[in-house]
């Protein structure tokens, strides 16, 4: 099967860059994908195969190809929605959507796995299990995509999942992998010092909000000096610090707001629990009072190790012309909702080098001239489809 | 002579409560005092003295009152400048002019005076030296007019200088006087630290000015807990730290402003140089830059100790049914520009009670409901004419 | 009566030096002044007045001296102990028990008082009133003698207390006299931050303490910084910071200890409040335990103005030739127990001009090389006994 | 070559753990290890190699095997001086030497190296290159042996080098590998921070060294949060605060020592700026002088890429009943000077799993209980000898 899976999509390179080239003609926001997901529905019209829609909070699709053979499920995810951007690529297929731009990829994320999947339909017989594939709607923004489609228990079936992402960082024909965590998780906070105003000249008649302010922001630098594991990454970063006021007033009251990273759900604990206690003891400090709102988003992004090694061992070994180099990514500092899959069900989430050709310091992902090197979308595909005939064939 | 003029200006009470009342109704904001200004002219009109006008860097006026003995100069200063306030005062003479008022008693400083003036003029055959009136222009908005006259170089043969200020601590009959530093002076800062900006999980790549800025207001609490004299008052109060920005974005700059006060002038240096040592301290900490600006206005107002005990003893000793306690008072925190005359000259400026009668929470100066007892306006009248009186005395 | 009195000093000066140079010879230290108030006892031996001995918690002494007229009843206090110091004056009647000295001028108030006393108990037919002697021991070890005296019930019925302090400012002939706070309270702080050890490459597996007291160190700037009245005078001083350990082992605990300085019962309250609040704060912000342990002594010295008044001015118009100057003193750093009798009772506590004749830069109270010009004890003898003659007459 | 070197060392199983036995019962404090150093060149008495005694700064030896084809030369490593700690654990060949210890596991590195290195030298007429076997003294005390061994010059024609650690983190037949840094490097400082003393009441009138002190510590805390790049590991440990005094007087100094860890030369770089740019700020903040040491020793610990996977891809492949796991390890907070030949020669230093049969929470290496399962030494020997013959393999 992967022969003939190998062969079908090099001779449907061509299809992945048009169908690349429409969506990003033709960018989306985040849960207003209404087109998009129109167009992948048509695309599976008449195959052999259950579509379903609407799926979660959004326009999610998910479609299950039905093996020949029995044997285990798993899920490839490819997200479909785009960015707040307007675009300044100098590419003829520009967004068209004044505003609005594929800046991160989904595009090809999309192309590459709508042939994919209909190469493995046509292959299905051969198939031993089944295969959903995920078309995910609203990854750039929270709560995402992901989290709905996993809540509407279509996917608690699957016994792995793989997705992947292209990045910049290598040509076309590297594939990046990262065992373990390799995406941050992210938080966020808002707190507000509610001390007492007074003349700039009485500061005993007043609580000064400002003061207070500056020691939290001192303290807050503990955590990450001294209450994570220095090898487990962390930041908390106060975006900012609203104090404005008179010269001669002392200021009633201040509004931070920032931004936490972590690289483990452990961490992600430590983080959130030593705030709260800072932000206690500076009300108990100053006597002050804190109003605090912190949530969590996305959390950090776990590949599974086994299935990373699955991944890292079947690209290593496939001898594909396409795929020049398989290596291990350091841990990368954005955050993605592939980590709720992962949460739930095994599996990994690898990287597909995209720099366009003759170019050195590439833009990156979100940045408003972010392009790729087409190349990289026939890679992809093929990148995934090996992991698929791998894993199907490891559980024969 | 003395006590001529008590019953002078016992008889001229009502005439005094008059002009107060028309200053009241048309108060002007300073430097634009033009109709008030002309209206103090006018006084003297057909008055056997010296009136010069636009002295200073305003309006201001000076009256030259040549007695007929030879001896020393004195000076004698009421402001008349009024407040961007909107009157809120239950008063039947409220102030006609929409948003400005005589809210810091300027119209009882004034009333006082020249009535206080016309009758010294009579009087003057009797007087063994010369008394220059000071109408100041300005008093409210540094740089202030009092230092513009000093310049003038009219003030040049004054031996001594008094002045006074209806203060609601007390009621009409009280007195008080400050030995030494009475008013705070105080100087104002504007500090800009510029850091690079970043996206909020990279501080590495970044240099966070809110971090910078937070500890420069810890490390300023220092100037007052360690680096001054315990016994000198000092204030440093940053009224304002605006680093509004995104949560998720590293500030590249923040900016601070703050009001600092001192009593005395060794303690103004010693603020300014520990202030400007400590900027220089964080950026070698932080590698941010830093952009002062610092400036001082009104200087400590220091009281001379022999000229406060002459107050002090003239009043005490006076057997004046009007004046009915002398009193010494704290230091006061707000700032005033008789400073200074006293830097140059000796002198005492000294308080005059005015809590409206049957008032027990009054409301003080610069309040929009700010109001006197109009009692004080003969105590005050009579407390400088004892002083003068008791002056030239002594300087026989 | 006052010149009688005046004139029996006057011919007792060298009696009065004499005294002194004894104490000064024979210095003892505080709870240990056996022969010291031995002697004293002894000098009223066969005198026509009551004798209480070992009075308070200590060798205090009480003489009380009825007048031959019914009347008010006060109380002159002059203290005995004397310092662990080795004396290095170069004086013919320098100290023979070594290591202790009379060093802070407690001699000197002795020895006027002993000779005062004696004649007013020659003049007592004159007196309308009572007058008590109190010999105060331990006036310089916390908890002094001063408030056991007081708790002895037997000052009861005193009107007003006065005393004196010899104070190498001024020359001798100089009086000076502070009206309000004139001598600070103190506080005495212990706190230990118990945190968690570890290894220095591990801080997520301990709890640094450190980092706990060097944050607790710059958020208590902020008591006297910001929680203060700038008008009124504190310190807090972190005299000890016990965090020495091993270069890679992190801290499990540190100890800090400190002196705490305030000038009104309310900044004692205000500081002590705070203190508390920030190691409550501490706690909750790291976590840590703080165990405190927080004790005032001496309260701040508060003069009534009205007896100081009376003081101030029953010696400006005394026209003695002995007292040259009498001046306003600014408030000062040290505490004196003399503070436990004003809490109760009204007077005021004033200052003897002692600065050795020649001298320029006199060597301080409590300094191994502090000496007086003994001119200054006559000018005590004279003050105090102005001020008892003021004093009755005002109150006949 | 392979399988005979698996079969003799299998053979030799108990030989390796009688010489570790007898080197556990005489451990020797780095650069005192005489006796051991005597044992290890006895051990090569009469065999075909070349052996060099007391190379670097102490007792290092270099025995150098030339095998019989033309070929690369390697270094295999092993160190084996003791720890200053006192034996507690229950073994029956309990350290003999009071006070002296092989609490690291350089007890069995040395035992499986010397049997290893025998059979390479019965083998080496099969080897196509040539193998150092280095016995390294002072691993435990910097500077430690490793760089005194590369200064000598002796190891400069090494094309790769090996080295193995026991580690109680997984079972006899685990092993372990990192690629890239795997331990950490470290720092000291003492830094001695010069104010001037005072009075407790008179903070203006010195310079107060503890409150200097602790805004160091707490800006400190921002190089690890703000400068560091999160993904790289680093630690600033102040462990020791030494600023004890008396309550009552502000401390004219204090002397910070410290901890500092890293996982790169570029970590290592910054937090070196960082920290001597932040002493810089505090001098200039303060006005007081700071005196710092800061000294660095180990550096991080390198693993090369290409011979980890060589490590892991070898022992993954060899298919040998002893070798059970293979897998990847975290980085490590120790330091290691391994590190030094790492800098200079490609290689790969990796784990040997050790944890005491039916032992579930083992005691760590320098513990007093620490303690082996001496299984693991068969392992290391094993691994090692895979790797040995990998590398010759891949280079012939």
């Amino acid at each position: 099967m992967r022969s003939k899976l190998m062969e079908m999509l090099e001779a449907r390179k061509d299809e992945m860059i048009e169908i690349r080239r429409y969506l990003h003609e033709n960018p989306e926001l985040s849960f207003k994908e209404e087109k998009t997901a129109q167009y992948i529905a048509d695309f599976y019209n008449g195959k052999d195969v259950k579509v379903e829609t609407n799926v979660g909070n959004g326009y999610g699709i998910i479609v299950t190809i039905v093996g020949g053979k029995p044997g285990k499920t798993i899920g490839l995810r490819a997200d479909f929605d785009a960015l707040p951007i307007t675009e300044e690529a100098d590419v003829p297929f520009k967004s068209k959507n004044e505003g609005v731009m594929h800046a991160c990829g989904h595009d090809a994320h999309t192309a590459y796995l709508l042939v994919l999947a209909d190469c493995l339909i046509q292959l299905k017989e051969e198939l031993n299990g089944t295969i959903k594939i995920i078309h995910q709607h609203a990854e750039e923004v929270p709560p995402g995509g992901a989290k709905s489609i996993l809540d509407s228990g279509k996917l608690d079936d699957l016994d792995a999942i793989f997705g992947i992402h292209v990045l910049p960082m290598d040509p076309a024909g590297v594939v990046g992998y990262r065992s373990g965590y390799a995406f941050n998780g992210r938080s966020y906070f808002k707190l507000k010092i509610q001390g007492t105003g007074g003349h700039g000249s009485s500061p005993h008649t007043a609580n000064d909000s400002i003061v207070a302010g500056a020691h939290f922001v001192t303290v807050v630098q503990t955590i990450i000096s001294r209450r994570l594991n220095p090898m487990d990454p962390g930041v908390v970063t106060i975006g900012s610090f609203d104090g404005k006021g008179t010269f001669n007033v002392i200021k009633d009251s201040v509004e931070l707001e920032g931004d936490i990273r972590y690289m483990s759900a452990e961490s992600q604990k430590i983080i959130e629990e030593e705030f709260k206690r800072i932000v206690k003891g500076i009300e108990a400090e100053f006597g002050v009072e804190c109003i605090l709102e912190y949530k969590s988003d996305y959390p950090p992004l776990y590949n599974n190790p086994e299935y990373t090694e699955l991944v890292a061992e079947s690209l290593k070994n496939a001898n594909d012309k396409d795929i020049k180099e398989v290596k291990q990514y350091p841990p990368l500092a954005p955050s993605e909702d592939f980590a709720y899959y992962l949460e739930k069900i095994p599996g990994s989430y690898f990287f597909i080098g995209c720099t366009p050709k003759g170019v050195e310091k590439p833009y990156f992902n979100h940045h408003p001239k972010f392009d790729i090197d087409e190349d990289a979308i026939l890679v992809a595909a093929k990148a995934v489809g090996h992991v698929v005939c791998s894993y199907f064939e490891k559980n024969e």
